[in-house]
């Protein structure tokens, strides 16, 4: 697809409102990417901020009748390449469609547009006494709308699970401009097929989501804390699996290995104990029955060998160890390094063939493998770290990032957990998926989007 | 569509190990019908009891190259007719799929053919400290594969969420005959768009669904239990949207009218107040808070006027009045009369407005409306029981049928929580979706049905 020229004279200006339609080559530059690393960025042809569900469908309608690709963005915080700019298209952002336009306390739901930032909604909700438990650990930028794209999950899901869990129905546009809803209100409801589980996780491939209706819980109590020190990652490996195995359900589960404490020590120092070579962190918000449920964690953690077990006394404390948890992002970015950020999740039981596989990888390719993840979930971030200016290692890191997902699927797992497909793991996903389930993914997108005009290239191979 | 003429030279028994197909006549007049009422039922031109997904993928092969349509069916224990033969059709049996293939304690999951009795399953996971929550009113006959098919819900539902909400990944047999592996056995998984829940609900007409594999849970408390009798059907409506509003979880929260409770009495006499226009049966699994559930629930029920409340010392007696509630079904249907079960789900709010407006239609239409129903999800189902001989007596139970589905619309709720659309309901689906909704459903469906041979004429009006 050729680039436009960009001109005032935009067709779609003529079509939208004033203050939507964005040419200015400034503007798209800035619009160009999500935080994906390594993923081609295409010339936008014209960035459009609707206002509006109007603004979305009038801009579909448009570029479904003139065959132009559509990019929809949200805070583009992504990690996977959906929000990239494809050659020529227009890159449609939601982020000023950032209103909560209900809080129901009594039914315990919340009706949104996609651009409400995370964060912004789980404080808002929270007082009224409520709880909306997904938390990616982009919360405090990502939207709603990003989040219902690639079903996200956070730090959260172990117990409460993930974004998907959350929706009870959406507005969407589809490809050719008609607004559609999908789901209910309601507490159940099985009226035709489950059209808001299929939208969520497309990637913007489907449709184009203007409104998002969320199950809310009642607010859980504050969480107790505790830090276990493990001698080996397999050691905190199988701590995960044989304390959830006893049937406990902690509010989070967490792990970070030596190096990347190192990195958060740098920029926020906790005294963590020197020479241990993996972390848990744990959460547990049942109130009374809290305190028992971290003595549990403590005696698995002893009988794998912790060597040393921190219960944090008060909330406050705990809520600093769960900030050290969220400057994961940041301090792998401040090692100064290339990153490529996997998202594997695996069975329980394998983590810990998982994260000691991690270190055969980093040896036989010659790069750094850090890793940290939602180990409660099996759903872990292993970052291959390199210098990109040096083309050979460059090559090596892509190959450790491959190897990477290959072993989460010899583990019975996933190539991705929660940040998506986009275009980083699209030729993986044959990988994941047999023949059948591929086609019927195709002959959907066909379905819904004849035109190929919906983040074309993104998630199907 | 012409009956084909049963003889022993069905084609399929060509292509099918001995002992699957069967044409006998009482045996296909055996398997015409579920439990739905008045939804016609045609005459299948053979039975299939599939044992294996290869028969499966041999039938519908065959089908699909000879567009003969396939009825899927399971105990045929569903209430919207989706079961039902069709004139020349196969019905295809998952019945003897009944094998339990594997329970992982560790990881929480169980991996089940279709065939397996909801009951057996909760039971065999239960004998390893283990628990699936979705319960529905025919548990102890209908199929995992069926309640797969329908998305069907139960008491549980209130805390725990529906059969969906614990459906990982699937095995399904696509309309020509290919086998498709859906989701995962990890606890998150974004890899490509979720068919898993596009399949979950769609009673047979996407694919035939071979193999589940579901998330467990670690047992729960033995719940406490309580019930509320209350002078008017309203007040107990609005207890249950007060006691849910303050963020209370019990894990059920049931309602019977008075007529629902006589009929019940009738043939388990459970020595209920006289007098009362309609009790609530709450649960409480919270261990060692449960009590303080229960004690917040009659504080809410005395508050509307509740005259009785009963909390159950111990936990037998506590099962006693659940059994109570698991005979609604069977104490309707033995007053003799013919039934038509309504399945609306309504916000909680508006819990009052339906009860209440059961009580009008009834006497519109001068019939009998009884209800039952999982209150807490806003889930009802009201029961127009009128004389079957009686032709305008028939008539106007089929519109107090439709007035309830009409009213549960008007109150933002939906016409079906938890039972399918099927034949039923499938006038109404137009009356819930918007266009652009059923033409998404009617797309999706042609792609992966080009011929249309599942399960014809179900859901899609």
């Amino acid at each position: 697809m050729q680039a436009m020229t960009t001109t005032d004279a935009h067709p779609l200006r003529e079509l939208l409102p004033e203050g939507r339609v964005f040419d200015d080559v400034d503007v798209l530059e800035a619009h160009r990417r999500d935080r994906a690393t390594f993923c081609p960025s295409g010339t936008p042809s014209v960035l459009v901020r609707a206002r509006s569900t109007e603004d979305v469908a009038t801009t579909l309608r448009w570029a479904n009748e003139n065959r132009v690709p559509v990019v929809p963005q949200g805070a583009r915080s992504g990690l996977s390449g959906a929000a990239n700019a494809l050659d020529g298209c227009i890159l449609l952002s939601l982020e000023k469609m950032d209103r909560i336009l209900e809080i129901d306390v009594e039914e315990q739901i919340a009706v949104v547009q996609p651009g409400v930032i995370n964060g912004v909604l789980a404080a808002a909700v929270a007082e009224h006494g409520l709880f909306y438990p997904p938390d990616p650990g982009s919360r405090d930028i990502s939207t709603i709308g990003g989040n219902v794209a690639t079903n996200a999950g956070g730090m959260c899901c172990v117990k409460y699970g993930v974004t998907g869990d959350f929706v009870r129905g959406l507005e969407v546009v589809l490809a050719d401009g008609r607004v559609m809803r999908t789901g209910r209100r309601t507490a159940k409801g099985v009226a035709g097929y489950d059209l808001t589980h299929l939208i969520v996780g497309s990637e913007g491939t489907l449709g184009v989501v203007t409104e998002v209706t969320v199950a809310l819980r009642p607010a859980a109590a504050r969480p107790l804390t505790a830090v276990a020190f493990f001698p080996t990652v397999a050691d905190a490996a199988r701590t995960v699996a044989g304390y959830l195995g006893k049937g406990h359900r902690p509010s989070v589960l967490e792990f970070m290995d030596r190096p990347t404490v190192l990195a958060v020590q740098k920029i926020a120092d906790l005294g963590f104990p020197d020479g241990m070579a993996g972390m848990l962190l744990v959460q547990s918000d049942r109130g009374e029955a809290a305190p028992a449920e971290l003595a549990a964690f403590e005696e698995v953690a002893r009988s794998f060998d912790a060597a040393e077990v921190i219960v944090a006394d008060d909330p406050a404390e705990g809520e600093l160890l769960m900030q050290a948890r969220r400057l994961v992002g940041d301090a792998h970015e401040h090692l100064g390094l290339a990153l490529l950020v996997d998202d594997v999740c695996v069975p329980r039981r394998h983590l810990v063939d998982l994260v000691e596989g991690l270190g055969r990888i980093a040896d036989q390719h010659g790069v750094r493998v850090l890793c940290a993840g939602h180990a409660g979930d099996g759903n872990m971030h292993p970052v291959v770290a390199f210098d990109s200016d040096d083309e050979a290692e460059t090559a090596r890191a892509h190959q450790a990032f491959d190897a990477i997902m290959a072993l989460g699927l010899e583990l019975g797992g996933t190539i991705t957990g929660e940040h998506g497909v986009g275009h980083l793991k699209r030729r993986w996903l044959g990988e994941e998926l047999d023949e059948p389930a591929l086609w019927t993914q195709r002959a959907i997108k066909n379905a819904l989007d004849p035109n190929n005009i919906l983040n074309p290239g993104r998630v199907l191979p």
